[in-house]
């Protein structure tokens, strides 16, 4: 801890001083930090211990925040955090009010994007290059892009543009084999065989002597007067041309872990007068062993033990919804063999790990391809077999017109599980699952229920499966609620609610992880002799509009509760039932939801508080209310 | 039209007895007829003249339904149409209740799925062919997809996906240079390298004089014990291999005209025991010189004259929304250099070709990449410059996600022009733009304006431009109201409605195009003594919340009236408006708008009436209403 370099880095400037053998020494303390901090906060150390020294090249050549750095999935990006002023805070990462586990351009001005959804940096990085040229301004871009992200359509887009624009850019792809060990998409095939390829090693051997014989390929070949593009041309496979095809030069793989090779490189290619992609190889997890050797778990990973590496239990005795999902997918799938399971590089985040053991022909991960999975599932249907279609509801987002003309407007059955729908913690802003109840509930055909406890969830999910049409199911991140589970599950019927605490004085009708929270408000209201009737809705559409109708008789006030956004939400499509087909008396109405704005991180019971959807908030704001009537 | 084969051909099965020279005189009776029914009818002529033969060759060697023809934008797919016995509807084609211009799975069961939006039909034969692997059945899957539609990210996440499954099916690339016309992108430029290399010719002769000499490579050929695979390679060209390095074995271009030289290719192909590309190459509009000469005008067009190509001038004097929309952000960018415009292959569909024109570095096409092109827009307002997106409303579904996480979350100044907003009209139901209000409203930070006609688009253009971060424009396809234009635009107080019709019996709180129809039931319910005040809402988001409460204090009923989805849509929004906050007194409400269903093809005004969104079904739902009160 003490006579770090780290200590002395104020800003990316102070890199530039170091020697490499410096720069090396402080890649060490950097994976120290980020081991350290994330043993007790959780977060992403493996990518992050994987470009720790690509970073540190980076902005030892760049002039951030003139230049931009942009990472593809931000949550590679702590060194780059620690490098640019937020070590002192480094210990808050990803807690509330703290500093996020994703760069953030309100956070600092090195950020650049919000870089929380896989495959969108070439994009904005194409932007940024263009903007530049129209401005006549010489800032370098840089982007940071994963194999597996490269998967991603939108990607592959950009690439095409920037083939075709042909503006100076570099497109660092970060190749640490997690496509690969998916084995996911012909490309990291293609990726795989390049690495493998003699050339590979031919090439780096090539780079390196050359490096040595005329002391570096950098700045110094730049001034002697030869051209970049031929520099670079050194450094490219002939034979491996999928991306120079499409107008982009490539360079041979470069070793991810030795900042002088990537420093040189990067002196070359920062030069050139078109788009380059640097191919580099990294080892995700670099450094930490336990993490080297479980990049999956370490991937995004709770508070561990530093020594053992072995994650921190949770206290609690219920599953997650994850693994309830998981479990009961795989049970309806013994028994129905029509089951397919999809998922685009979620397969252990949607609990789908055992199913794709149990029926490997059966189960497909499409790695970042949303769109493609929710397509490709509507290919499944038609032909008669029941795809479930398990993808976390933020990245539903980039899929919504499949589901609507793919799946929906033919009425095709297709079951989608919305994992994390709802707060998600410590990811924040661009992972809390918040938009799925208005973006399904608007789409015709479309079924949807959201479960309030894991009982719930196994039977809904055999329920999803017996109807036909496309249905929806959103599940929160996390522990459930610890009931028993049902040894058999059955059909639960369309559009029904069950009342799961009775009062005539109020009603909350309440969805998912809302009910919990209608629960607890409805004990502290009973306390005060107020008798507080909470639904607990199941079906978000249909929903059961004569339960609504019931409580609009009966109670002096109604409330829904929903764990999403309100503009466009259940709730008011609850109100709309009332307004146009008004019961003889209409009560004032409160809609519980996310209000009109985003929410940032931190632990969901905090950020529930502070909405106003915990328990005490609802009780406190149904008190308010009943006080004015 | 006396003895047209044409009228004997009652199934795919007909073709199959037909010789090749049969099937060329087929494919011209095909030709006079799509001509003869589009001239009245309007519709995608060019398209679908440009694979008649292809079409035939297909059916000719398939056994269709059994085997999955698959068209990628089904606007292709009139001579699909004719051969599977919707000849005698055929002058029905995209009318209200006749057949639809896009393959539809409840219209034949030679109809696979829905196909209305670009690069889909990838992901969907996958899946019916990893369906077909599971059930151990034999169907053959193929897919025709434009180059142009293969820039779409969801075709290449397919690619890549069919590369590594390696499970058999034919894509057929029917590569008619519309996206090299449009020089959009890095890969058109490859195919366009493919097509004018030596190679082409030399491999195509090469296929014709082994097909001559060995009386065709076709099931002669895999008779005789060869590899099907060898037959293949032999097609391919070596050095050209962007789909090969993706694990997809693909054919040299083969012309597309060629019954018999398509139809030899196909036999091979589908022998194949894993994916291939056969590379087609054809004539957009082929066989009609005025389409051959005005592909984009022969794209999709309105009625038009047969004999001199000319396209019959609508009789109204109002200009469209569309060119008013592009003449107004070309003065804008008079005036503003930050000014950016960017679309996703909708430059003449958005009115930006005089845009393209004037401003060329200013303006960018991404191609089908709707995506890509949002994500760079953020690229581009980050760095400071005003990125105006112009998409139809129903491709702008393609990119909620980067709407959400790259514009709205970081509070940028994108302005999203949404044309084709409402129903579209002969299209159907992928083309309506009924969800926009849904998806819009639900984001954070979002703004969104609908103007009620072309004078209002041009201050709404203006305000959005003076505004900061994500705004939205929604505005209808086809003509507008014949407003003057203002000679200068203002800028618009936000959240201000204007009131166009006193009264205080009833109100209704109209957005959009929906502002002509609430005066029409106001003139309609005048006469009756009733007082309508019709309020033209202007801001959907933030919306007038004190007009709202003002007609909810003064008038009986009041009523919302949006020209989108109910379920999410507006209408809800200022309900629960009033429900959180009431006024003193809360009359019954009526929410107008698109009801949960799929809304079918037919002229806009027809389906208003249809949906009771036009004048009189407002009327008659509001003189009912007031009638219970």
């Amino acid at each position: 801890m003490e006579h770090r370099i780290l200590d002395m880095i104020e800003s990316p400037a102070d890199l530039k001083v170091l020697t490499d053998e410096e720069l090396q020494i402080l890649a060490s303390e950097i994976r120290e930090q980020i081991i350290r901090t994330t043993s007790k906060t959780g977060g992403h150390v493996a990518p992050s211990l994987g470009v720790v020294e690509l970073i540190l090249a980076c902005h030892s050549v760049m002039n951030c925040p003139h230049d931009k750095l942009l990472f593809d999935v931000g949550h590679q990006s702590y060194a780059h955090k620690l490098v640019t002023g937020r070590l002192k805070d480094f210990d808050t990462l990803r807690q509330y009010k703290g500093i996020s586990g994703f760069p953030k351009a309100t956070e600092s001005p090195y950020d650049v994007h919000p870089s929380g959804h896989a495959s969108d940096s070439v994009s904005v990085a194409l932007g940024l290059a263009l903007a530049r040229d129209l401005r006549g301004s010489d800032e370098k871009i840089v982007t940071i892009i994963g194999d597996a992200a490269l998967s991603g359509g939108m990607a592959f887009e950009a690439l095409n543009h920037v083939g075709q624009a042909q503006t100076p850019m570099v497109i660092i792809l970060n190749d640490n084999e997690m496509s690969i060990s998916r084995n996911v998409g012909a490309l990291a095939n293609y990726l795989g065989h390049k690495r493998a390829s003699k050339s590979y090693t031919r090439t780096r051997d090539h780079i390196q002597s050359a490096l040595e014989s005329r002391g570096g390929w950098g700045q110094g070949l730049v001034d002697f007067g030869r051209n970049v593009k031929d520099s670079i041309k050194q450094m490219v496979i002939p034979d491996e041309m999928l991306f120079e095809q499409l107008g982009i030069l490539c360079t041979a793989p470069i070793p991810g872990h030795d900042i002088s090779a990537i420093k040189r490189t990067m002196r070359v290619v920062l030069e050139a007068d078109g788009p380059v992609l640097m191919h580099v190889v990294t080892k995700k997890g670099a450094g930490y062993a336990p993490a080297e050797a479980h990049p999956d778990v370490f991937h995004g990973v709770s508070p561990f033990d530093i020594a053992t590496g072995e994650v921190k239990k949770s206290s609690s005795a219920a599953p997650k919804y994850t693994s309830v999902f998981g479990k009961a997918l795989l049970a309806e799938a013994e028994r129905d063999e029509s089951i397919v399971a999809i998922t685009a590089a979620m397969k252990d985040g949607t609990g789908l790990a055992p199913f794709a053991e149990k029926f490997p022909n059966r189960f497909v991960d499409t790695g970042i391809a949303e769109e493609h999975a929710v397509g490709m599932a509507s290919g499944l249907a038609i032909a008669g077999m029941k795809p479930v279609v398990a993808i976390y509801s933020t990245f539903m987002q980039r899929a919504v017109d499949q589901v609507i003309i793919n799946n929906a407007l033919p009425k095709l059955h297709t079951v989608f599980c919305l994992d994390r729908a709802g707060l998600v913690g410590d990811d924040g802003p661009t992972h809390h699952g918040v938009f799925d109840i208005a973006y399904m509930r608007m789409i015709p055909h479309m079924k949807a229920m959201a479960p309030s406890d894991e009982a719930e969830l196994v039977h809904m999910l055999h329920t999803a499966l017996a109807l036909d049409g496309p249905v929806a199911l959103r599940y929160p991140r996390g522990e459930a609620r610890g009931v028993e589970l049902p040894s058999e599950p059955r059909v639960l019927e369309v559009g029904k609610s069950r009342t799961v605490r009775e009062g005539n004085d109020v009603a909350i009708l309440a969805f998912g992880r809302m009910v919990q929270e209608a629960e607890g408000a409805s004990d502290i209201l009973a306390a005060e002799g107020v008798g507080v009737r909470v639904v607990d809705m199941r079906w978000i559409k249909p929903f059961d509009e004569a339960a609504v109708r019931k409580a609009a008789l009966e109670c002096r006030l109604v409330c829904t509760a929903e764990e999403g956004v309100i503009e466009g939400g259940i709730g008011e499509g609850i109100l709309e039932a009332l307004a146009e087909r008004p019961p003889e008396k209409v009560p004032p109405l409160l809609v519980f939801g996310i209000p009109d704005k985003f929410v940032q991180q931190g632990k969901v019971g905090l950020l529930h508080k502070e909405l106003g959807i915990d328990a005490e908030g609802m009780a406190r704001r149904i008190r308010e209310k009943l006080a004015e009537l």
